[in-house]
């Protein structure tokens, strides 16, 4: 691996003009967009790769700092910089995380912080499609892989579709499959937003760490909401991919 | 609308047990949310807002610095708090940037850092299915409204298919139009980065502030790669939604 990085920097590096550091930036960008990095694979130290390349340390932790912002690399407190694992998930069909991790040969987790019943909320009121007043099962979970949390998700279920909050154990997909609840489709909005210090702590990550907010509505054929949550992905963790057609 | 936020504050505050600032961060999320407070739309000065709901000035602070990290509401140096006006893309339709903002009653605008014509990288060649040694248009511009950057796209189009750079206006797909050339489908990729010091530095916003960063590779109906894009979008500017279906 590291040879193929030094002869990919020095090929590309007759045409260059940009700066050491970008130039580098790329070539381990397209290494690891191009499979020669795998996720997961850990990189030289900086050290080795300034020396491999003639570059300045300065010039070498410049371009890694550049791409553990972008989410391709991630650096651990003494174990060193490594491509990072990221989960690609589809913005164009209605999965499950449980079943996309399942995929990838992962085990995930749910930490329920908080689980219960109680009356909406006008926020909850007005995506669910229900009257004040009207009771919702909600709950709270970091969701984990291998001991990584991903994401924090807020759910709220009509306790007319759902009992019990205790009913959902990893998999509110796979409660509603047990139930007979078939989920038809789902309305998703996407934004970038920086963790805030209480959401960092329970994800292990530095306050204004890059995340994504998903808010989701999931309706039944016969257009009932059966579902309201609201998530935050790591962005070091993601892609979303989707395939857009014209009108 | 100081009343409505008074209103609201206190009609929840009965079943409330969360902190005082989240509660005041919800109720200020679910105005804007619900239209009570517009996009564009001035908050009253943090003081008045403590005053009137009876919070001291740094739960309104507090609550106000969460709902500016997630993108809802802006602060502008000397003038004060507004509510943020977020711009809805869709995950799932092809449209052109300069149409959805003049949509909006915008006047988009495009700054050109950099044009000119090459021989393909690694990169470009693997996203356009062309051969090394291929020549490629190539452009990056900063994208405004409003005189507000919104985004920076770096863009690469076959030579083949567009003879030269100054072909481009403002719009890709206007030019496209004008050339007869129809894309048909785009292959979407998406996640949340924070924006390096250049980056911010060009989209006027602090080193690190949340974006999204998106990878576009846009075909003809006969499969050809016309496009292959790289965006950076404000996190505080765009939401995506998309309607997502059951496999």
């Amino acid at each position: 691996m590291h040879s193929y990085l030094v002869a990919e920097f020095h090929r590309q590096g007759e045409a260059r003009r940009a700066p050491a550091y970008q130039h580098l930036r790329r070539t381990l960008q397209h290494a690891i967009e191009n499979g020669e990095l795998k996720p997961g694979q850990a990189l030289p130290g900086e050290r080795e790769l300034g020396k491999r390349l003639e570059l300045s340390r300065v010039t070498v932790r410049k371009a890694i700092a550049g791409l553990v912002a972008d989410g391709l690399l991630v650096q651990r407190q003494g174990a060193g910089t490594f491509v990072a694992e990221r989960i690609v998930k589809s913005f164009s069909q209605l999965t499950s995380f449980t079943d996309d991790l399942r995929a990838r040969g992962l085990d995930p987790k749910s930490v329920f912080l908080e689980r219960g019943v109680g009356e909406v909320t006008p926020e909850e009121a007005m995506a669910l499609n229900l009257s004040p007043g009207a009771l919702v099962v909600r709950y709270y979970r970091l969701r984990t892989a291998a001991e990584q949390p991903l994401a924090l998700e807020r759910t709220a279920v009509p306790q007319s579709v759902l009992a019990d909050p205790a009913l959902v154990g990893n998999s509110l997909y796979a409660t509603f499959a047990r139930l007979g609840i078939r989920p038809a489709r789902a309305l998703q909005r996407l934004r970038a937003i920086a963790f805030d210090a209480e959401q960092a702590r329970l994800m292990h990550l530095p306050e204004g760490s890059p995340g994504l907010f998903i808010e989701r509505r999931t309706f039944l054929e016969d257009g009932r909401v059966v579902e309201f949550t609201r998530s935050f992905y790591r962005g070091d963790a993601y892609d979303f991919v989707a395939e857009l057609h014209s009108e």
